[in-house]
């Protein structure tokens, strides 16, 4: 099957136009059936043996919204305390998540045992079949995108917290949260370049050829 | 900005014929031109604080290669030995790599130290960085499947091999080691499920609602 150069275009639109939402979430539905196209996306990522060991925890219970942001608030509070001074008041402006107004939360775990104890591909590093669930976020990430729609990965809340929330098992590894909803804008840059707190990395300063290159 | 029906229509086109190459690669060169897309996708994915943890070692020397495969011929070897009697048959007819015949390799890695000890979003989780390079990954696999390139995940290989054969220091984690080529086809299916090594997951048992629903 060839892939034309337009549909090359349009993945690139996809990818340089895709934002982490936090500020910008509007309170309409999201249509079933594009929540189907976007879990879809997901489980079509690639995965380590084949072993899909993902699962998707749709959220749309505010109290449980309500309990996940409890979370973040407490981990987030104990996060402003590890910068320093200068960087502290910018970072206490910024705002991190969506969990309340965003329509939708989808926290990705990841299950070790799926398929038995030996994964095809998994033998070496341990760590594959983790890779391949972040690999379905990245794919729902570009299929919102692609939908219209924003999506925010908050990383701001301790394990524990969504484990009890969501009564994931203690076996299961929980890799994100995820707010997704239709959105004011997306903005034109990465909110946190566009802010000053880090600027966009040369590209020539990440490639090397056939050897690592820098000191 | 918006994306319309056919520009969404065209990235699930892309997600869902990636495949996972192993087999055929064509050797076939790659434009310096697409290469450059392949990166400047990768470099677009989302990271954790925007820190851009990631650098791409691309690799088209012969002796680099052959080095790189017999770090995966022993490591192959060793896994080989792990499966049940059953499947270690079925497993040693499976092709797993194609470092040697796919013109480019590029070998993605993360650098936990950039921009500080403080990172904004990985002050819970420490290995957000790890995943930010993951999306990275995902985001060059759909350029490249959008670009008609195959892609391989090449994950039987100790990072000891790697660390030594592309001089890579000490305190930069190794996450992928990826093939890229033109392909003589791209498979309908993934080859795994293809050969019966493990069925597609029903998506209905990755999803619950607002509370894990497995037991």
């Amino acid at each position: 099957m060839n892939i034309s150069e337009s549909e090359r275009d349009a993945l690139y639109k996809v990818i340089f136009s895709r934002r982490d939402v936090r500020s910008e979430f509007l309170p309409t539905p999201i249509p079933n059936d594009v929540l189907s196209n976007l879990l879809k996306a997901a489980h079509h990522a690639p995965s380590v043996g084949f072993m899909q060991p993902w699962d998707f925890i749709v959220v749309d219970n505010e109290q449980t919204k309500v309990a996940i942001k409890a979370g973040f608030t407490q981990a987030n509070e104990q996060a402003e305390s590890l910068f320093s001074a200068d960087k502290r008041s910018q970072y206490k402006k910024l705002k991190l998540e969506g969990i309340i107004e965003a329509p939708l939360g989808i926290c990705v775990t990841c299950d070790k045992s799926r398929n038995g104890p030996v994964v095809l591909g998994r033998t070496v590093k341990a760590e594959m079949d983790l890779y391949s669930a972040v690999c379905a976020i990245q794919n729902m990430w570009l299929a919102a995108r692609a939908e219209n729609l924003g999506l925010g990965w908050v990383s701001i809340i301790e394990d524990a917290v969504l484990r009890d929330v969501l009564g994931i098992p203690e076996h299961i590894d929980i890799i994100a949260y995820l707010c997704i909803g239709y959105v004011s804008e997306f903005k034109n840059k990465p909110e946190l370049e566009e802010k000053g707190w880090l600027p966009r990395m040369d590209i020539n300063d990440v490639i090397h050829f056939n050897r690592w290159s820098k000191t």
